[in-house]
Parts: structure tokens; C-alpha cells; sequence
């Protein structure tokens, strides 16, 4: 048990562009408290997902906030507490996490999580390789096992993942090839993001700037799923267009404004969301599955099954660090994942 | 084999009000052709579907169509001629089915359908009594274990049905209670068709005028699946709200306009589709899946398991019976399905 009273950490109580002074601020907060199933961890390194730029962006606060909020969501670090329902983690132990969005967050020295949502981690990994991982893996497992509900052992279908030099893209594909007999095409269009998504494994690489000739071109009329990971709405049409009769779209980018549904309907297709923050929001009776696939995933990365997405690692929990981090993440341009080691 | 060469039908060559004179007429019309896969029925009797009115109104012609469109999808009959490839039935063989919204329907002496959708009909079922079961229960069966993936193994989960006492929400109820441990709550708002609701299986009735308060006075706060057979757009909000974290929802009714699909996100839920055309319209791999459903439900019926959802028989194959059907469908108060007995 740690004794501190107080602790660094970096948050916002204004929602502001980055460029702004003081769109992330350093401050000093309350050591955390445990609730009965948690586990307080001193944080090591994390990692930047565009849902932490988006939390800063679209809490459009009107005030400021009395105390900043902390963001931050995936991380790594080792257990300094236990809560007196937990059985699964000691004091000292390795973890990995990627956190519960209505909770403070990961970019401070030590969090609190609930010990249903997190792994040991990868143990051959660094603190950066392995803080990259647990946001965009449960993301890619629940969307394609759970969301898109694709069987392990169903053969000669394909899958289209939008966004396939992203961060969940880059995951998403390296699990579609690894537990499942897909074709897997993803989508990039810099002669970097189409070496990387190769890299993942990606069987073919499409062009979303014209996503339906592209795919076609590849020899493909139509795709059995969809998973969505950069643009919903610019993409609407095109997915429409390519889902396969029955087919399914899972996608994690809400969008502006209303959609018709109704182009669907021809081709009894669906579409469904994932928000890997679902169950810890609900408490749902399978919240224990995030802990259940980071222990796998985190095993697959030490077995060399499965590799990680980090091609980028800053240092220091500062101000400076994660507006920098904050910056590479909207510009949607980044390849793969950066972490920030503490 | 007939030696017809013509065959009396009725049929529409330009969208009417079904009060007008001309929205549904009697024709001639040829003898029909046969695939390779295809048998050619004697139709006895067929029953009325909100398609077939949604057919005849929505095709909008603004020219006449040079020869008429024979709808009507439901339908039993003899078999009196096998195409070449069709190894599963014989002449004199009495079957049943739902047809293929791309060729000439039921409503005619004869029809030509694909072999791969149809079944032998149910052997104690009367033609109107199996008449009015195909469509609809390929329709549920499709929506419940294909769409909404709802397993049959799966217990403690709720299944709401919007429009508990329509053709496609009676049959989903039995099915559902017959293959499934979930609790189901259908929709009905007069005393007539909460009594019908029942009748089908229902374990709670909620009332569709004010649905999230009906169901959460239930004791229900979410539903884990809503199959939704009314009207789609008008109870958007209320599906939206009662469905559950991870939770499916599916539609057969496409609605005016575009939706909201971002109320879903937080929850991770989905939207699905259900339209008993898309096998035959698009000719899938699984088309075959369609003979197989009504061959099992024909069992169950012959069975005692499940019952006809039958309530009202009309008798001939003439333009007034017809347009009585259309004009009750049309209604949207009908009560369980009405029959056509040639």
C-alpha cells in the first residue's frame, strides 16, 4: 500500500483545442480510492487512443470543471493495493488495462481499475510494446467475436476492416488472421500505411478514397463484414453498397447526423456498434470477459502469435508529452499505436 | 403435366388505392415456364401478407405495365410438373411456401417456384390453415436465429415483439416460446388481439401506445433482443431505449427517412434487418435454408406443437376477394392471418 496522499497527474477542466495553453493541465490530485473488486495501480506507461482526444474535444464543457477530469485509458503499471474482493492479483504484480471511461484515468501516477477489466501483462513485452494493447485489442475482439459474432471455424468469407493502419485496424487484422480462416482486406493510401497494414497481415489492401472500386478491383463484389474503424458516415454508402446479402457492418466512429438504414434492407444486412467501454459502463453480467481476453491476447504476444502495434514511444508524463501525443492522434494520420512511458 | 396453356389471375399493371376499380384486376395470363430447379404448383389456396399491398402500392407506376404483376406470396398446392434438377418432390406432391418477390405470385391457377423453398405441406393442416403459415414463419425463424442469432440454448434473456398480435408476431411468439427459454413480452393495445397475444404464447402483453412505461411496468427495465414486425421509425426512441447493453434489434418494416444510429452507440447494440426475400432475390448459398425452415415447421405443426395462425378464410380467386383481403391488411388491425381458399 502506497502512503502517498497526493499525486501528479495530467487532465483537462476545459474542453479546448490542443494548441491551447491549457487544453491538457498538470495538477496534483487525491491518491485514489478502492471500491471492493479494484486494484490500485502505479502507472508505468500508457498509450494515446483517439478516444482520449475525443473525451477532450466533445465534453464541450461550458464551465471549468471545480476538479480536472483524468484521461488517459490504456495502461500498464504494477499493483500497489488489492481491494478485499480480489483474488485474481497480488500486490506487485505486472498488469495491463485499458480502464472504465466513467472513472479518472490512466495519465497520473497511480489509477484505480476494476480488477474484472485487467491481465497480467505480456510478460516479453516493454511497458510502451504492451500499453499500446489492451483498448484496441478488446475493441477488435468484441467488435469481430461478439458485435460481428464471426464463428473461429466458418471458411471462405472475407472482411473488410476500414482503417487498416490505425490503431484498432492494425490489431484487428493480425486477430482476424491469426483466430480465423477470413480473407482479410483492409484499407490504407500512403505508400507507409500500405507497408503496415501488410505488415499485420492484411491478405489485400484497398483504397478508401474509392472504397468500392477498390474492392472490386481486388476481385470482390461483395464482403461478408464490415468493421468500420475510421469514417461511419463518409463510408455509409460504400459499406451499403459492398456488405454481402446478410452480411453485418460493426463500426466504433459515431457520426454526424442520421443514416438510412433503409439500403440495408434489400440484403438483410445489419449494422451494429462496439464501445469497448459498454460493459464496465453497464456492469454488464460478461464484464469479466475484458479481463479473460487481455490474459489471451497477452499470451499470444508472448508466444509471437500475435505482435505489437507500437511504432512510436514518448517519455514523461507531462503536459508537453501528451499534447504531443494528442496532436499525432488528430491528425488521423497515425500509423499504428505511440505510448508514453512514464 | 397440364396441358393449360393459359391460366386466369389477378394481378395489378398500375399502383391504386385498393378502392379503386382498377387495383387489382383478372387476367389471362400464360402458362408458366420452368427452371432447371423448379416445380410448377396448382395453387388451392394462399393467404394475404401487408407485402402483397405494400407491393401493389409502392411499385408506383406512373405508366401501365404492359402485362400485369401477379403478387400474392403465400401459398399451397399440388405439384404438377418438376423441372429437371428437382430430385426433392413429385407430381401430386402438396406443398407449401412463400415464393419470390421477383417472379409472378400465388394469386393465379398455377405458379412456378424455385424447389430449393418449398416443403411439403403440413399433412393435418387444412389449405387455408398451412396457407397462411410460409411467409410468416420463415419470416420469424430467419428474424430470431439468423438476424437476432438468438440461441437456443441461451436462458434469462427477453425477447420484445412489436405487433404480438399480427401474422408475423403470432407465429414469432410460438417459435419463440417452442425453441427458446426466453421470456417473451409482445405488444397489443385492444382487447381482442391482447386475448390473441396470449393465445400465441405470450408471457406478458405490453401496450405499443406507450411502450418504454408498458415495459418497464412489467418489471422489465431492457430487453435483450426486440424484433420489431410494426412500425419502425414511430418506436425508434422506445427501442433505443429498451434495448439492452449488447442487445439486437430487428426490423421487417423499413421506415420514411433517415434514423439516429448513434442512440445504439453507448450501448454497443445493433440493428438488423429480416427480409424473407433475400435468399431468393439474391440466390445465396443458404438459399436452400428456406425448404428446410418449412419442412420443420410443417413438423411441428402435424405435431401439435405449434398451431395455424388462421382467423378468417375468404373463398375464390376473383378481384373482389382479393381487394377484401388487401383492404384488412391494410387496416393494420388484423388479428393472427387471413386465408384465400381457390
Amino acid at each position: 500500500m502506497s502512503t502517498a496522499t497526493k499525486m501528479h497527474a495530467i487532465g483537462f477542466n476545459r474542453s479546448l483545442i490542443i494548441e491551447d495553453e491549457y487544453s491538457l493541465i498538470s495538477f496534483e490530485e487525491a491518491y485514489p480510492t478502492m471500491r471492493e473488486l479494484d486494484v490500485i495501480v502505479k502507472v508505468s506507461a500508457v498509450s494515446v487512443n483517439p478516444a482520449d482526444a475525443k473525451v477532450r474535444i466533445r465534453s464541450a464543457l461550458e464551465t471549468t470543471l471545480e476538479s480536472p477530469r483524468i484521461i488517459g485509458f490504456d495502461a500498464v503499471g504494477e499493483v500497489v493495493s488489492v481491494g478485499p474482493g480480489v483474488t485474481d492479483f497480488s500486490v506487485a504484480d505486472r498488469v495491463y488495462f485499458a480502464g472504465d471511461a466513467s472513472r479518472q484515468g490512466s495519465n497520473a501516477e497511480y489509477q484505480v481499475v476494476d480488477s474484472r477489466i485487467i491481465a497480467l501483462a505480456p510478460a516479453k513485452l516493454s511497458d510502451a510494446q504492451a500499453a499500446v494493447l489492451p483498448l484496441t485489442s478488446l475493441t477488435a475482439c468484441e467488435a469481430l467475436f461478439e458485435r460481428l459474432r464471426i464463428s473461429k471455424t466458418e471458411t471462405g468469407k472475407t472482411l473488410l476492416i476500414i482503417g487498416g493502419a490505425g490503431g484498432v485496424g492494425s490489431i484487428a487484422t493480425q486477430i482476424a488472421k491469426h483466430f480465423t480462416e477470413l480473407t482479410v482486406i483492409t484499407t490504407a493510401s500512403r505508400a507507409e500505411s500500405i507497408s503496415w497494414a501488410r505488415k499485420m497481415g492484411a491478405d489485400h489492401v484497398a483504397d478508401h478514397r474509392d472504397l468500392i472500386n477498390s474492392v472490386k478491383q481486388l476481385g470482390f463484389e461483395t464482403v461478408d463484414y464490415i468493421f468500420n474503424t475510421a469514417d461511419t458516415i463518409g463510408h455509409w454508402d460504400a459499406m451499403a453498397e459492398l456488405i454481402a446479402p446478410q452480411g453485418m457492418i460493426c463500426s466504433i466512429v459515431e457520426f454526424e447526423g442520421s443514416v438510412d438504414l433503409n439500403k440495408l434492407q434489400g440484403k438483410s444486412a445489419g449494422f451494429v456498434w462496439e464501445l469497448m467501454f459498454t460493459k464496465s459502463s453497464f456492469n454488464t453480467p460478461d464484464i469479466k470477459s475484458q479481463g479473460e481476453i487481455l490474459k489471451e491476447i497477452a499470451g499470444l504476444m508472448d508466444s509471437g502469435h500475435l505482435t505489437t502495434t507500437l511504432t512510436e514511444t514518448l517519455y514523461g508524463l507531462s503536459e508537453d508529452t501528451l499534447k504531443s501525443a494528442h496532436k499525432k492522434i488528430e491528425s488521423g494520420a497515425t500509423v499504428g499505436k505511440i505510448a508514453i512511458q512514464y
